[in-house]
């Protein structure tokens, strides 16, 4: 199971990153377990700068790329997770432990590109933020006054993918095969869907302007959470396209 | 089990620590899992005495407790184990994977005190150092070329002890995500947005009037696949109805 793991399929996102030390943290935590898809959205500058051109900056960071938005940094991936604390969010979303939730990671890698989202060492991510993400994952630290350092965190999330789930086990239990699932929409579809949803809101009178921005991370949590796959993903679009088309004709 | 785990029954052992930054982040990871006794053997003085003073060094850092030698360390302690990378030395001892020893550490944990060794950032344990080990543990890095972050190697570590073996079952067994969700829609919150939405794709031209009825099943059976609650009903059934509205103005 462990072994049919393809690294190269999962992409840490990181976003608005401000320390280069954690910066530098994360990417040597890829390295050690082999994962090699660093991205990095919104660095402030210097700091990213910094860690690139370090002496022993690992390959995965100098090759890690930069994107200007969390949209475009997800967009080739099917399956989008945030990390969290939990502490003071009103939370909109399936929230997962780190350990349950490794396992569906695990499960969409056998078929797409999956990102795994970590805010920054001060806030965390955004509400804009999490609204690209299909649910939340939490490392269960039991202080939940002190907020977990971004290296560490990566690092426990980066482990448990690639722990042997055997190995820890009370008995010899395997996981139960799986089954084959069409494959899911990937976040690009998801933001056309709410791009197009939004819109046609917006013809239509049921956005006022004043509220835009919240609406349309209200959008696109719901389309998240319709969890399509890529069949669906294409008739939704193909039906609010439609729908746009008439709307605009007044 | 978890619950029962007696956190104060662990020690963390830094032996010749000198990087101040580790020191801090094997101190934070400590306090994220609430555990408290920190050991520290012939620090490099200089480091030591800076991370503990360091503005918001944690408590656990501030009441760490300095030994003359690992014996003396360890003396109080039932099981010793002692961490690894196993690049380029004779192991003497039995040698597991953290998955498997942490179980035997929590075990232990139960009836005395257990103290987890990690070796300086350059070099690691000696083999002096590992003389006073039990059973050797190591992290399954992919990579061995690139050793660990040593806050990396204590925060998972510590993670394995208090991580949920459970969380981590087969499908079938695992407890719902945390979000509690509402109510699942009825039959008839479907039949409402599946006509909502076949109305409108009348009214914009998607659907021929000749595939009418085909149509408005494979609408129906997308709706299902939604696996909508009745909150994201209404929300759509209201978007819905505002875009008929609109469409029936011509």
């Amino acid at each position: 199971m462990v072994a049919a793991l393809k690294l190269d399929r999962l992409s840490v996102v990181l976003v608005s990153p401000h320390n280069p030390l954690n910066l530098g943290a994360a990417a040597r935590a890829m390295s050690n377990f082999e994962f090699s898809s660093l991205r990095v959205v919104n660095p402030y500058d210097v700091a990213f700068r910094n860690a690139r051109s370090a002496v022993g900056a690992s390959e995965v960071l100098t090759s890690a790329v930069e994107h200007a938005s969390v949209a475009e940094a997800v967009a080739d991936c099917r399956l989008v997770v945030g990390t969290t604390a939990v502490r003071h969010r009103d939370i909109q979303h399936p929230l997962r432990r780190v350990e349950q939730g490794s396992r569906l990671i695990r499960k969409a890698m056998a078929s797409g590109r999956v990102a795994i989202l970590f805010g920054s060492e001060k806030v965390g991510l955004s509400n804009a933020d999490l609204s690209h993400c299909h649910w939340l994952m939490r490392i269960p630290a039991y202080g939940d006054q002190i907020s977990m350092n971004l290296g560490q965190a990566v690092a426990i999330c980066l482990y448990e993918l690639i722990r042997d789930g055997r190995a820890g086990a009370p008995e010899g239990k395997t996981p139960a095969p799986k089954k084959a699932r069409t494959k899911r929409a990937t976040a690009g579809d998801v933001e056309r869907i709410t791009g197009s949803l939004f819109e046609a809101l917006q013809k239509s009178g049921y956005v006022r302007s004043n509220a835009d921005a919240f609406i349309e991370e209200k959008v696109r949590r719901l389309v998240y959470r319709m969890s399509l796959d890529h069949d669906d993903a294409d008739l939704w679009l193909g039906m609010l396209r439609q729908v746009l088309w008439k709307l605009r004709q007044e």
